[in-house]
């Protein structure tokens, strides 16, 4: 599996011009229209769909060898890679980013060769290309088949961190696709280096250079031409903070998978395991509360919120989490613990850090209600001991991942056995919860015949 | 599997409303603005998601005993649905519909049954809700399983057909979603008797009667509020002519299934076995012109053009096609046939009718490309007995579905043996080519532990 390969929080809205309110800083260059953009964009895209019927038809070594020597590459010209971001991450600070986004953002040797060894790990992976999904031979003689076949073009638009694009070009050619990059203005200069060593490392590879491409150039319009390349791009999948989600989702003419947001729940029913209870809250909360699977709302039963809630919440404080309690959880905290009054707005919030909201219900089917109401679909776990809980619970919430006895922590391309993961989709079209490679193909139907014909 | 579930062409652009240049003439009841129209709209699709609820639950028993109590209520309301029929015939006849147009609209005791035995056939089918995808226990001990369920709330857009109603009502109810209607004005008062009879016998069957409403009330606007319902319908399918289907694509903010648009091809290799290319080309052409997995280009190998095309020519003219020819198809056309020139329009065109373009092509390469830059990417064949031709007819052409040496017309759910078929998707994200029961659901990860927390 590749690493960070996790949806991480928060980044700021200025790090991808998309969600930023603010005029995008990088602009097409001067007399460029936006009708120039969106043809050279569009020129970029149909070069994307040449180099993808090349690599359509590549065999896995083809692929895989190709893979490692574009980690080779990466490796050879660290120097490079790391003087371009270092030109980032000047103008970075000097604009104000925090020290913690700055870290996100900086690359050095390490780095390096851990995003090298990531597509080392792609390249090890299972080719999905050629799978035959299912088939059969018809009544009339007819030889059917179902085979898994690339997308064609992807489109990536994502935030800052510079290892995403590497992850997308190793993933998107690892599944026969040509893909298309547009990466936060943040990363720019690093991302510039890093595609030209991909694209150089391609050609040497025998390979088309076009498999990698980027749009970077062209600025907010640029992205704006890659959402509305309809026919062009076969797949779009945004990844970062909910802000850019929620703009490409909006805005994209092509097809989109969206990404997570992750609004996650845990319910602690009355006949809950207490000590499963408090290391799986505790965990779901504060091992990586950055990341989307972590948890954002405790529900707990009313029979257990006197027993549970004070041991549960007097562990979190420690941990540094702020929490925000509805009247009957406030009652249960310990004395001289801080709280919050709980609002719509916490129930409804994805914190993205050490915050927790907590409410007590009467029963599972209030939780239920609770959930239902707002969750972003994405992963609810419950603790129980009663199996038609844990059922009701499994069958009655619509989230792409139900977990339960087990941390939320847990929804993950590589904890599942999926290999690299190019996000968590939350939405039920094509791909729910975590995507794999397989996420990123399609079928085809192939039929043999002798003469057939239809009666 | 079901009557009648091919896309059918071709149909007026008046009979939805949706593809029609004029206004529509339905319009929301006087006094009603766009935003109490689409506040009406979105308090059905929440409807829609409570009986969705509902549904998603009930066994496969209970789905198919409401799949045959719809049936025998269309029977016994066979009078009444009738008659609603009549008024719409009546109106559609004196506004100057064509007499096949009017008949594909008509219905009449035998019609209707055969309407209400599709349903039966859908009982009878496999319930796709909970089949188990994939599983496997993890290293930590975590029982992980990928099921299918519902989608939720599917919206469907279609045109003059009344049957389509009920198909689209009973493919959903089968596979567990509610729909939300909306049919063309054409069959308005049609489909408001079916869809006021479906909903009766659903409550009388112990099922909300909401897992069937229609906004055909409001218009057009009704149409676009539904379009819009991002967050209450899951998916959406248009199902009707490209006029249709293109502002479906192009106005919806909920996930959307392309489909039918078929420009297909058949290709006659050089080593093509000629007797069945004749048999093939003929089925693909005229067996049924005005569905969307008929042929509408032939291209035949320069070394078989002087042999083939003249027998093919004069069948075809015999069977009334009119033929489009190219400069070197011309030159084979017997004396006597009439021709037109072929342009690229020609190339571009699904004629939806008896009208075939014709095109001589120096090699396999010549035929790929032109299929690659003229196809919609449906279904395309090839007539050869070699099997490197054949190998990269299927691997380089990415279209839902390539046929060696068998009619273009096998592209269908039936055919496929996939069952009932809610239309063929020729786009690539989620279902591609004919679509079934199981194209209607999602999937959701369960996951049982035993207090695993993440390391």
């Amino acid at each position: 599996m590749t690493t960070n390969t996790e949806c991480e929080f928060p980044v700021p809205a200025e790090a991808n011009d998309l969600a930023a309110e603010t005029p995008a800083p990088a602009q097409p260059a001067a007399g460029e229209s936006a009708t120039d953009v969106t043809e050279a964009v569009h020129a970029i895209a149909r070069r994307s769909k040449v180099a993808a019927r090349v690599l359509a038809t590549a065999t896995r070594s083809t692929k895989d060898a190709a893979l490692k020597a574009l980690a080779d590459a990466l490796e050879a010209n660290a120097t490079d890679i790391i003087a371009a971001n270092a030109i980032d991450i000047d103008r970075e600070r000097a604009g104000g980013m925090s020290d913690s986004t700055l870290d996100r953002l900086a690359l050095n040797e390490a780095r390096i060769c851990a995003i090298a060894d990531a597509l080392r790990e792609v390249a090890a992976l299972p080719d999905p290309v050629g799978e035959v999904l299912r088939g059969s031979r018809l009544p009339n003689g007819l030889k059917l088949r179902q085979v898994r076949v690339p997308m064609g073009v992807v489109g990536m638009v994502y935030e800052a961190r510079p290892n995403v694009t590497v992850d997308a070009a190793g993933l998107s050619l690892k599944s026969g696709n040509a893909v298309i990059l547009r990466g936060g203005s943040a990363a720019a200069e690093s991302n510039r280096v890093i595609v030209r060593v991909l694209r150089a490392a391609l050609d040497n590879a025998g390979l088309p250079a076009d498999l990698v491409q980027s749009v970077d150039e062209f600025g907010r319009p640029g992205a704006v031409a890659l959402m509305g390349a309809r026919g062009l791009v076969d797949l779009l999948v945004p990844r970062g903070g909910a802000g850019l989600i929620q703009t490409v989702v909006r805005e994209a003419k092509v097809p989109v998978i969206e990404t997570g947001v992750g609004n996650c729940h845990v319910y602690v029913d009355s006949e809950a395991n207490l000590d499963w209870a408090h290391d799986i809250v505790l965990n779901a909360k504060v091992q990586r509360p950055s990341v989307c699977n972590s948890a954002e709302t405790l529900l707990v039963h009313r029979d257990v919120a006197a027993q549970f809630l004070p041991r549960v919440l007097a562990t979190l404080q420690a941990e540094q989490v702020t929490i925000h309690g509805d009247e009957r959880a406030q009652a249960s905290i310990p004395a001289g613990l801080r709280f919050e009054a709980a609002t719509d707005e916490d129930w409804a919030t994805e914190y993205h850090g050490l915050e927790l909201a907590v409410r007590v219900v009467d029963s599972l089917d209030e939780a239920i209600d609770h959930i239902r109401t707002w969750t972003s679909g994405h992963t609810e776990a419950i603790v129980t001991d009663n199996v038609r809980s844990a059922d009701r619970f499994v069958d009655e919430l619509d989230s792409a991942c139900v977990i339960v006895n087990a941390s939320t922590r847990f929804t993950d391309g590589g904890e599942f056995g999926l290999g690299a993961e190019i996000g968590i989709s939350t939405q039920k079209l094509h791909a729910r919860g975590p995507m794999g490679l397989a996420e990123l193909t399609t079928t085809k139907w192939v039929v043999f015949g002798e003469g057939q014909i239809r009666q």
